[in-house]
Formats: structure tokens, sequence, C-alpha cells
């Protein structure tokens, strides 16, 4: 239990754990001052990162070769009309520097959202460069109970970054919780909700990850009933380890929600979002705003169940204690009473009685009961 | 009371539990991602879930035989008219999607606020869609000293969600408290409230919700009052269950309240509220301010006795073990004398004194009486 | 002190209590909903609730018969001026229903501010109707050490509503704290202060309540220091409970100062206002602010006692568990020693030894006096 | 340490204490009301209260007889110049009431201003009356170690009234710290910062007290170091004491510099401040919120030190508890045998044994050392 | 322990920490009033404390021989130009008054951001001074576990003052930590970086300095991880001390980070900074916010990991009590038991059988097996 292993990281996923050393986590130690911003390898397409590509026009999946050519034949079909009706949709997965370069030189991306989508560990914004949107959402997943003993950990966090432009939209991903591919499938299933473009992407991207968030808080909810449960029935110290995990995680999915409220309440006044859609995010918003209030009533709840534990543990010590004091005291008074017939003095009469012997027991018998009288009948036992 | 049933969760209604299997609350396993919003079931028009319906005209009630020609009437009426004098009010309970779909293509509601009015479980709001306004209110049910040992609740929230158009009201009610019935009936006995149309009756809800709030604010306060009691008497483990409890009831009518304040305070500024009515909704918003206030000095009272209840039971122990300790001193004392004299030394003297035994017994008595006064005198009995 | 009266609640007037059976308060039950507006009994002139009346024309008392035979003669002498020189205030205290609305016939109230007005136990606030303002002041009345061991009651809260119109003062007083005659007697005798009308009037009850609370967060403090001193004397579990009463009534005070604060920061905002008065309303926000602030400072301090007492008392029980622990070890040994040569062996060469017996004993006393020295040089005794 | 006078009270300077009757501080009983604002007693200049009066002309004192032909002096200079070149400077401490009002009708001060110059606890503040500002400043002197075994008064506090008008300045102090004459002779050493006038004065003024703030805050600070060595060398209920008075003071510290840091963060925007002295102004608001932010800091900290103390007290207990237990039970094993040994029956052929002592000695022996490892290695001892 | 050096100050640097007399830190005494701002010393040009300077045109380094010749040569070569081209950077460490003094008179800084620099102790801010920007940025440096044990520091503070004007920027560092150094090596290497003049400057320091806020809120994340495996593997009262001390550097850094964050974020709007320049100060203030969020995050888990350390040294010790009451309690009957036995009536028939005694030590040793089993059934061992 001593393990440095089991309380991991809070802002980090599992998956993108820093390297251990003997079984010790290394401590993070980010490459001090930033390097200069000089390519040191030139772009490059993207491969291994690249999930999928696909261009639509009005809905519908056309075939294109490569990234290069969807964008263009997407341009082609949207010239001269006043809002497009086609645009590019890129996936990626932890891409590397040179492959997202590749891209922004493609679709015009902005050196600093470009750094953002490399080194991931981005608190959730949304940022315009231009007329690009650039989204950063923070994706939970539930660990559940299989890993509570493992590590203590309950949730991992991960990163969806989405660069929404006029006929693109490009999607990095960071850490294994993987959404996208459903999304994907459930938009190519429903033309009408593809029509709306890059910003019905968008949005039901961030509808997607906004309903994981109510299902992961409804599990640490069932959680927290749990362990409520655990120390209603008796405090031990390991039910204090499972509230403090529960808090952790806690203030982890706090952290991953919190920060976009604000720009999410403020999306649908952009320009950029089509009036249709603000309702849509606006939705979204509210969603969102439920489960943050659900999680800080949990973490309220986490604190007050830190202090209900404690003020329990000491009643049932004090509960404990006169049960204990008031055992020993009714084994005292016997032991008392014989110290003092086994003195050695010439001359103690009762020692030559014929029923001394049983009278004392009788005396002792008869304390103990009264005694034990007593306690009960003060609430001692 | 180690079963996890015993901690209902905070953010649903009792009667909307989750399935239990053998006695145990299934894990909340919201469907993952959203479905698609295809309609899988084609709209019909609402039988069991329909609790009333009714057309008014001028404050009276019209007979008609069904939805479309209570609506049909209506509007009929209202035409050419400046300000509506008609309106249909439909009331719903717990009704299923292809029901409020099938109201929603007669009455024009937005999809979201569909999704919103069947999936239940939303944070209380004001949203406004075109000229329909969508309110949801959280319900409060005060179930008392005959739930408290049962399973811990001591509230149960429902919902009441209000669409409110120039012609028409539409009340879906999620949960078993049922207040609309009463609320209906008290709007019928009193034509000059109808009058007001669609905005009157949803002030005649939102009055009477509040109105809820403030019985059941009052009856957590005297359980308050009763745990502060039993504190104040003698700390059990018992009592901080209690406290707990409390806490965790207070901060689920927190939820139910608090989100509404802010909505209700601007919604006098709407313009689709008529300026007549405009006192009327501040009024409800000050009385729902007046309750918030009052649960969040419980709230905080909360906190402070279990703070108290903690620092009572450690000075309480602390009592306890000076008592106990005094006690066993003074035992000690006579058992240690007589074991120095149940030594088996040749060469006692005091052991062949004549008045040797009733000495020593006269000396512990002596030291006994001398010790009980001194923790007498230094308060530790 | 079991009793549940000891602890009685926060947010009602000790005089306005819930009635009680058999010595037990019977739990609030608020009349479920708010019954229909229409009136059940015909409005009446006030009679028993009536306290004063008096008809004021350029600072003096005019003579008046009954009250709208007043309110004629003061219209009567307003008529043509441009600003009212001349006014009605009428004193009331806790009215009945009929008795207020037929003076909302006379003077124009609205029902809203009319129901606040007899139904009590509002939140203190400044409300407009048309002309006319609406004002609840909260009023705290100390009763001190007398009550302290009664019921745990330190404060206790009453009401006064304010209408204030062009021509009218109307004050509605509930519970039994009367500052008002008081406030009308110094008015009277200071002509000037009446030429400033019904403002004026509503001034100097404003001032003279938070004047009332200066003086009543003074005593609290003064209790506090008392509960300090008591806790750094020696933490028993009966301070911890005077403790919590002062968190409890401070937190009554909060309520009944807090909400005034702002409403009484943009009082002088307000056209209703004339600005000479203006300074005035300002000063007396300004002491408002000033007790909100100590009252602060001092719930803070009470949480700060708190979790001071319990960690004394958890330093006191450390200390006084060595010194125990030190006793116990002093008089276990001898007691050991003793009953090694209590033991029965045929052989145990000390036990024929002519001083065994005196050398034992004077190993106890240098055995327990190297312990005492022991002890006393680590700090345990 | 039982007396009342321990723990004085918050917000009264010492040396404005209420007096004591008997050692015992008489519990504040300011008047009750407010008495009519009539003046009791005609106006008369101050004698004993003035401190010094001066004219100054372009930086330079100028000799006047009284305070009457200082201002004549002053306002002839003035006559047609566009700014104003020459001032008066008035100093009083703890004036009567006829002294303030008297420089009242000189100078034209506002009632309520005079009313707070007069009454002292005010809390500081910046209001206008008029074209006179008036400012109410707290000044913090620290009493530091000699003080803290006297009555737990670590820091004092008085205050500044400052009234700025366009040719004068007055300025009114309570308590006996006493910074304004060197600031007075700071300024007439320098005359370029006196030509700045009453706005300059006021400015050197508030510079001095915010400086003495972060002394103060220093000290303050340095304190609760030795508070935090004192609490982990070893937590004794004293130290709790002293945690407790320091966070005391912290709160009494803050209530005199939290409420000015709006106000003079805004008074740089006031048409009365000249601009070329705004950025001076800005200067000491931003030193203003640096002693906020420390102390603040230093108050959390307090909070955590008590948390902290109160965890290691637990944990020092438990490493107590554990010692002492071992040792109990080594001293009790042995006491058993010998007991067992002591029992009188006929037939213990052990007894008979001739090495049945030292036998006996030697498995206590044993058995005591076999434990003493045992509890050594589970780290109980 | 007990040395008042083991918890050094918070609000000062371990290198400009107060001198030591005998090893005791002096209480900082700060010369109480600032001295009149008249020059004691004439004004000199910088010499020891002068780190580098430089004149850079169009991203190039210009060689000059002293500062006001390379500020010369910057003008000349910016006449005529919209936009400056060319400006010089000075670097100063800890300089003297007369040095900064010096500088003032060259570049007009102003003499309240002159007093500024050469007192450090300041907070992070922006201010503007004409047109010139004075920012404070506070460093920070991880001094980690070598530090830890020495004096309980983990992180220590130091300062950046940044003046930037049109065509120059001052940096004046107070502290050891040197991170200038670096950020002038890679401008100078990066000449696109440095044509953007002395706002390039600013960005790339303030840049740096959050990145390194980054890396220390990680490693003291890593330092709360293994606090947390120590606490939850034994509570020891050495883990309090060193959660405590966490818990203290954490609020350190809030201070130095959390002051900054208003102003960088308000700092793209200013007028000053060339529009292209936005979007990096933006991402700064984005990186800013990300750290201060994390930090909070630490910061409240400190607390819960104090509460939690509390609440389980409670429940071990409890877990303890049992276990060390129940073996007191199976030691205590054979004590007992033996001690009946031991008494020395003449008449006690079993001593005179001839199994008596075996027949005792059985009873003696079944008593203890049930309630050895006993103890264990209800979890007490
Ligand atoms: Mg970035
Ligand atoms: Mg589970
Ligand atoms: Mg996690
Ligand atoms: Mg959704
Ligand atoms: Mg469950
Ligand atoms: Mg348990
Ligand atoms: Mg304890
Ligand atoms: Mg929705
Ligand atoms: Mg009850
Ligand atoms: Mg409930
Ligand atoms: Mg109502
Ligand atoms: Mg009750
Ligand atoms: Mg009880
Ligand atoms: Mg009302
Ligand atoms: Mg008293
Ligand atoms: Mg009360
Ligand atoms: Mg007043
Ligand atoms: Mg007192
Ligand atoms: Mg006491
Ligand atoms: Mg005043
Ligand atoms: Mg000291
Ligand atoms: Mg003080
Ligand atoms: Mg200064
Ligand atoms: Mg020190
Ligand atoms: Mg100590
Ligand atoms: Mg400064
Ligand atoms: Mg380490
Ligand atoms: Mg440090
Ligand atoms: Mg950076
Ligand atoms: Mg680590
Ligand atoms: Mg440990």
């Amino acid at each position: 239990m001593r393990s440095s292993t089991l309380f991991a990281r809070i802002n980090r996923h599992t998956r993108m754990a820093a390297p251990r050393v003997n079984g010790h986590a290394r401590p993070p130690t980010r490459q001090h001052p930033e390097p200069p911003p000089t390519p040191t390898r030139p772009p490059v397409p993207p491969s291994a990162s690249l999930v999928e590509f696909g261009a639509y026009v009005r809905g519908g999946r056309v075939a294109a070769e490569d990234i290069p050519r969807a964008l263009a034949l997407v341009r082609e079909h949207n010239t001269g009309l006043e809002t497009p009706e086609a645009f590019v949709w890129v996936g990626l997965h932890e891409p590397r520097a040179p492959e997202v370069e590749w891209l922004a030189g493609l679709f015009g991306l902005h050196p600093l959202s470009v750094e953002d989508a490399i080194k991931a560990h981005q608190r959730p914004k949304v940022e315009r460069y231009g007329d690009t949107l650039f989204i950063v959402l923070k994706t939970v997943n539930f660990l559940g109970d299989r890993a509570v003993d493992a590590n203590g950990e309950i949730i991992e966090t991960g990163e969806i970054m989405v660069f929404v432009g006029p006929d693109f939209v490009i999607t990095v991903r960071h850490g294994d919780i993987c959404p996208l591919a459903e999304v994907r499938a459930r938009l190519e299933a429903t033309p009408k909700l593809l029509e709306r473009g890059p910003t019905g992407v968008l949005h039901a991207i961030a509808d997607h990850v906004v309903d994981t968030y109510l299902t992961v808080a409804d599990r640490m909810q069932a959680e927290l009933e749990e362990v409520e449960a655990a120390v209603f029935a008796d405090v031990s110290s390991r039910d204090i380890n499972r509230i403090y995990q529960l808090k952790r995680e806690m203030i982890e999915m706090k952290r991953a929600m919190t920060p976009l409220e604000a720009p999410l309440r403020s999306l649908p006044q952009r320009r950029m979002i089509p009036s249709e859609m603000r309702d849509y995010f606006r939705d979204v918003g509210d969603h969102l705003s439920r489960v943050c209030e659900q999680v800080e009533s949990s973490n309220e709840l986490c604190n007050s169940i830190l202090q209900a534990a404690l003020a329990r543990s000491n009643a049932l010590a004090n509960e404990d204690m006169r049960k204990i004091s008031s055992w020993v005291a009714i084994l005292a008074v016997p032991t008392m009473i014989a110290g003092i017939y086994g003195m050695n003095f010439d001359h103690m009469p009762e020692t030559r009685w014929t029923f001394g012997y049983p009278l004392v027991l009788g005396v002792m018998v008869v304390v103990c009961t009264l005694l034990y009288r007593a306690f009960r009948r003060n609430g001692w036992l």
C-alpha cells in the first residue's frame, strides 16, 4: 500500500503516465523551458496518427484519395455559394508535431493552437484564431471498481481538441478514451445532422462528451453511496481511504468540466455559430451545468462524509471506551478484594471462618452484579 | 444498516428509482450515448399519461372533445383580438416520447424542450424557444419521520415542466408529488385569476411550488432542532448519522431550488410576461429567495452541529476518561498495598501485629478517601 | 436538557412561537397551499391592532378624529403644493387581515405587500409598488444571560414593515420588540426632522433599527469573549454548547441584517428619496455594513473557537493521558514486584533474609522515584 | 487565565476600552438609541484636543494666531487663483462634540461626518459630502510579545479621520497610536510634497498608515512562524491558545484594512483628486492590496495550523498510546504469572522444585524480552 | 526541530532572508515609515548590478559602448519610422537605488515604479505610467527533497520587474533564480522573435516564467502524491508536518501567481500591445490559468489529506484501542482468578484437591481462548 503508484496523479491520463523506473513513478520533469519554435523536423502528412478523414457534401460522404484532394474538392464545391455546403473532417490520435504542422500549413492553423494540440494537458477552453475556432474538451472515463484497489484511480481523463473552420473540422484525440468513431458513425447515419456542417460536428462531439460526464457523475455518485453505507456501518481506516480517493477524483472531474462552462455558454453568442444551431449549444451548456452542479454537490458531500466519519469514529470510540472501562471496573473490584484476602497477616479473623471463602466469593459476585447493573442503567454497557 | 439501499441517491425521486435486483440498487447506467433523434415510434396523442385538458375563455372553462378541437376553438376565439382571451391547458404525467412528440407537432414545441420534458432529471431553469417559454421546476416532498429509519430519505424531489405559449399551457409532471390538480381547482374557482391567461397559470404553479418549499424547509428545520437536542443531551454515533442525512437532504433541496433563483428574478423583465403580472412573479422570486436563505442557514448550521458534535464527543470523552482514571487510581492503591502485604517474607513485622490487618484496611480506606477528595477538588470526579 | 424546547427555532420570534403541546414544540405546519385571495371577511378599520395614528403638517401634529379624516385633512393641505407638506402616520401591531385590507383600500396599497404585512416572517427587503415603497426590516432583541440557560436563545427577532407613500407612512410591527413609540416620540420632539415627511420617518426608523443591531452585536461579542475565556480555562462539554448556541444566533442575526444591505445601499438612488435625504440613508447603510462586518467576524471566530476548543480538548486529553499513564506505571511496578514475592515457591532465598522485606520496600521506593523523575524530565508529569 | 480580560474585544482599541469594574470588562452598553441631534452644549473652539494647526502657502508654513485667522489668510491668498495654493491643516486628538461642531461651522462640514468623527469605531471608508472628502483610516499597532501573556492582545487598532476640502485638511485621531506628527514633520521638511495641497497631505497620511500595515503584517507573520515551530515540536494546549489568538488578531487586522481596498482603488477616479496625484494613490492602493493578500494568506495558514495541530496531537496520542500499551502488556504478563504462582493450592509441583523460582523469573524475563522485541518490530515502541 | 528556522517565512526568498543572529531569524523590521524621497546619494550608472545590456536593430544585436550610447544609436535609427525597429535591453540584478535612479533619468521612468524596482517584495502586477508599462512577475524555484528536511522550504520565490517602453526594455531581477540569461540567449538565436521589439521580449519572459510555474506545480503535485502514500500507509506525526509544509508552500505559490491572472488577461486589450502579439499574451494567460487551477486543486487536496489523515488517525486509534483492550481483558481474567486462589482462607476446598491447580490453569486457558474467539468474531482482534 506504500507504493506511490497507489495514488496516481490527478491531472494525467493513466495511459499518458510518466515512465516508471523500478515501479516508482518518475517525477514529471517537463522539459524545462519551451524550445525555440523553429521546426526541428520538416512537416509531414499524418500517417500512423491519422484515424480517418472524409469529405462531406450536403450531408453525404464523398470519396477522396488524400486530405489535400478532399480539401480541393470541397473548396471547388463551395465556390460561389454564400454558405458552404461541403467540408472536410480529419481525425487524428496523439499526432506528432510534424504531422500537425503539415495540417496547419494546409488549413491555415495558428501556431499557438498547433502547439496546444501537440502538447495535450490543456485546460478545457474555446479560442478563436481568425475564422477558426479552437476548442479543447476533456474526456472522462470511469474505471470503476476494478481499478479501485489496484491504484486508487476511479476516473481517468483524456482530451479532444477540435479545429472548426468554415469548410473543415480537425479533431485531435489524446488518451485512450475513444468516442469519436461513435460520433462519426452516428452523424454519417443521419445526413440531416451532417448538413449542419462543421458546427454540427462540433455540436455532436460536445453533446457526446457532456453526456459521458453525466454517466460518469452518476457512477461516482453510486460509489459515494456505497462509501456512505460503509461508513455508517462502522468506520474503518480503509473507508477513509475510499472517501479521500473519491474526493480526489471529484476534484479531477471538476477540473475537467468546470472551466468549459463559461465559454460554452458564450459560444451561442459567437458570430461563427449559425443562428439555428444556437439553441443546440445552449442545450449542451445546460446539461454541462447540470452535471457540474451534481459533481459540486457530491464534492460537498465528500467533505461532509469525511467530517461525519470522524465524528462517528469519535463517538464510537467513546462508546467502546465506556464499555471497556465498565468491564475493567467489574474485573478490578474482585481482584482488589482477592488481593486483600491474600495478605499474610497473622490475625485476619475472616480467614478463619468456615464460610469466609464462599462469603467473599458471594460478596464479589454481588458487587460485580451491582456494578454491571449500574453501568447498564447509565448507558455505559 | 449495511445495505446500500439505506442511503439512497440524492438526485433521483424515490419513485423513479433505478430497478432493484435482490434488494440492491442497480448502479444507474444511463444508456451510454444519446440515440439518434429519428422517431422510433410514430407520434400518438397522449392517453394514459393525459391527466386533464381544458379550454378556457375569459376565465371560464369551455367544453371540448379532444385537444385539437379545444385548440381550434381557442384560436378561433382569439382571432382578431390584440391580446388573446382564450387558451388550452393540457396536463400530463410522465408521458412517453410519442405522446409529447404528438403535442409538439400540434403546438409547435422545440425538439430540445421536448427531449427535456420526456427525460426528466433536468435542473430547474427558464428557457425561451421562439414565443414559447419552457420552465422546469423541481417539486419537493417531505417524507419525514416515517422515512427516517427506513432508508434515510427525508425529502424526495419530482419535476414539473411547463410550456407557456400565447394560447396554451402544457404541464408535464414527473414523480408522484401531485400539486397540479390543486392548482387547477383553485384557478377554476377564481375566474379572475384564470383571465390572466397562460402566464397566470404559470404564476399559480410557481407560487404553489415555492410555497411548498417553505413548508418543507420549515419541517427540515424542525428536524434539525430535534437533532440539536439529541446531540446536546449526549453524542451517540446514531446522532451523527442523522446530522449527515439532514445535511445530504439539505444539499438535495438546495440543488432543487437555487438554480431557479436567477432566471425567476429575470422572468419579470421578459417581454412575454404582461406588465400587470410582473409584481406577482417578483413576489414568487422573493419567497424563493427567503426559502433559499433559510436552507442555506440550516445547511451552515448542519456543518456547525457536526463540528460541535465532534468537539462535544471529545470533551465528553475527556470528562469520562478523567472519571475512569480516578476510579482506577482509587482501586489501584489498595491493590498495591494488598500486594505488598501478600509477599511471603519471613520477616514482615506488621503481619505479626495483632491490629496489623485492621490498620492496613484503615490505611486503605484513608488513602482512597483522600484520593477521592483530591479528584473531586480538581474536577476529575 | 433533552427537551426540544432547549434549541428553539432560528427564524421565528420567541413570542410568535408555534403552540406547544405537553412542552413539545409542534412542528411548524404552515397551512399547506396559500388560500385563494378572495376576502373571507370584509375589511374593517383597525382597532385592537391600531397603536397610534397622527396627521402631521410642516412637522407639527394636527388633531384628527379617525384615519380617513386625517387623510382628507392632509390631502386638502397638500393640494396645489409641489412637494407635500403634510402626511398621515398610522402605526399597527400584528394586525389581522381585514384591518390591513381596509387600510389598503384607503391608501391604495398593493395586495402583494398587504399579504406580506399580514403574514410576517418575511426577509428584509425594499420593494416599490407604483409610488409606494414597501420596506421590511427585522428587529433584533438581546435576551442575554437570563435566557441562556432557559432555552438557549440569545437573541430574538421581530419585524417592522413600512409603507411609504407621498403623503402617508404606515408602520406594521410584528413581535414584542417595540422601538416605534420611541422613534415617534423623538421625531415629535424635533419638528425639523418631521418636516422631512414620510421619507424622514422611514429614515428615523431604519436608523433606529440599525443602531439596535450595533448594540446587540456588541453584546454578542461580549458573550463570545466570555466563551473564549471559558474554553481557554478548560474545555467542558457545556462550553461547546455555548459556542454552538452563539454560532446559531450569529447566523440568525446575519439573516436578519445581510439581505437589507444591498437594497438599503441602492435606496439613495431611488427617485422617491429626496436628494437632501440621500446622505442620511447612505449613513444608515454604512452603519449597517459596519455591523454586518462585525457579525461576520464574530461568526468566523465562532468557527475558530470551535476548532480551537476541539484541538485544545485533544491536547488536554493527551496531557492527561500522559499524566495518568505515568502514575499507572509508577503503581504497576511495585504491584508486579509484590506479586513476584507473593509467589509460593518453597525456595525463594530472599524471603528468608532478615532484611528482605525492607530491602524490597526500598527497591520499590527507588524504582518509583526513578520513574517519577524520568516522567518529569520528559514532560509527562 | 479565567479572567475575561484575557481575551479582550476585537473591535475596540485597548486604550479606548470600556471601563473595568473589579477587573472585569463591563459589557459594552452603547447608549441605546441615538440621542436627538440638537446641540446639547454650544460649539466651542478646540483646546485640549487641538494637537496643532498650520497655514501653508506654496509648501511653506505661515504664522497664524488662531484657526479662523489662518483660514482667512489662506482664503485671501487663494482668491482669484484657479487652483488654490494655500491651505489650513488642523490636527485633533479625540475631540469632544462641541469642538468638532465648532470646526464644522467654520469649514462647512456635514453633520453626518461630524457625528462619525466624534463617535469613532467607524469602518474604514471614503465618503464625499459636497466638495469635501471624508476618509476614515484604521491605524494598527503591534503590541507584540510583551502583551501576548498579559491579555492576549497582539495588535490594537485606532482611527484617523481626514476631512479634505479645497483649502483645508482636518485630521482627527482616536487611540494612542500617533503617526501624524511624524507625517507633518516629514511634509514640512519637503516643501515639494506640501505644494500638492490637501490631497498631498491625504496621500502622505494614507501612505504612512498602509506602510504601518506592512510592518505589522510582517511582525504577525513572524509570530505565526514561532507558533508553527512550537506546534511542530510538540502540541501543547498553550500552543492552541496562541494559534487562536493569532487568528483573532488576523481577523481584527483584516477588518481594519479590507473595507478600504475598494474605495481607495476608486479614489484616483474621483474628480477631486488632481490628475498628477492619481498614480500616487494607486500606489498606496497597490501596497494595501499586497498587505491584504499577505494577511489573507496568514489567516488561511492559521486555519491550517489549527487543523495540523489537531491532526498532530491525534497522531502523537496514538504513538503515545501504543507505547504505553506496550509497556502495560510487558508489565501485565509477569504480574499474571506471579499471580498464578501466588495461588495457595496444596499441590503445585513447580513450587516444590528447587529451581522453580529462578525458572519462573527467567520465564518472565524471556517473555518480557520477546514482547519488547515484538513491539519494536511493529513500531509500537 | 524547535528552531524557528525550520518554518521559514512565506513571502520572502530564501536568499533574501532577514539576517540571522545566533541561528535565530530576526523578526523582519521593515524600516518603519518610508524615508523622504529626496535622493540621499546622487544617481550613478549601474555597475556591479548590471548583468548585460544590448542594442537590437531589426532582431540583430548591434555593438554599443555603454547604455547612453546604445540608446542614442537606437533612437537615431528609429527617427522617422512609424513603428520603432530598434530597442535597448538592459538587465540588472538587485540594483541599488542610485543605479535605478540613474536609469530612470535616462529612460524617463516614474519614481513610483523605480521605488518598487528597488524595494522588491512586490505583488505581481501590470501598471502603466505614461507610455511605459511596468510589470512585476514572481519567479518560483523548486528546492525539492534536498530542502524538505533542512528547513521545510519546498519552493522559494524571486521577482522580475520589467519596464517596457517604445524603444527599451529594462529587466530587474531579485533573488537567485536566473532565467533571464536563458531567455536572452533564446531570443538572440531567433531574430524573428527579437523583431517583435520590447513587447516580444516581455512575452518571452512572461512565457518562460509561466512555464516554470507549470514545472514547479507538477513537482509539488508529485510531493503531494508521496505524502498521500505515506498517510495511507500509516499516519505518523511527521506526515502531518509534511502536509502542512506542502500546504504552506501551495499558498506561497498561489500568492505568487494568482494576482497576475487578471492583469495578464487584460494585457492583450492594451493599446500598447501590437495586435499581432495579442494571441501570444492570451496564450500565456491561458497557461497561467491552467497552472493556477492545478495549484488550487492541489491546495484543496491538501486540506482533504489533512482531514483524511485526522480521520484515519482516529480510526486507526480505535482499531488499536479495541485490540489492546481485548488483550487486557484476556490477561485480566486469569489474573483475577489467580488472585482469588491466592487468598489465605483456611477453608478453600479447591486448594486441597489434588488436581485443583491444573484444573484452574485449564479454566484459565479455556476462558482466555473463549475471550480470544469472541473478540475475533466481533472484529476487535
Ligand atoms: Mg498554449
Ligand atoms: Mg463500487
Ligand atoms: Mg483519476
Ligand atoms: Mg445531450
Ligand atoms: Mg449504490
Ligand atoms: Mg465500514
Ligand atoms: Mg481522540
Ligand atoms: Mg436538454
Ligand atoms: Mg422528527
Ligand atoms: Mg432525498
Ligand atoms: Mg406565494
Ligand atoms: Mg422541534
Ligand atoms: Mg444523543
Ligand atoms: Mg410576498
Ligand atoms: Mg453573559
Ligand atoms: Mg434566537
Ligand atoms: Mg445611526
Ligand atoms: Mg466580556
Ligand atoms: Mg471551560
Ligand atoms: Mg455615520
Ligand atoms: Mg514573539
Ligand atoms: Mg487586538
Ligand atoms: Mg508607501
Ligand atoms: Mg520567527
Ligand atoms: Mg509545543
Ligand atoms: Mg509601490
Ligand atoms: Mg519527494
Ligand atoms: Mg517557501
Ligand atoms: Mg508557454
Ligand atoms: Mg508521483
Ligand atoms: Mg506514514
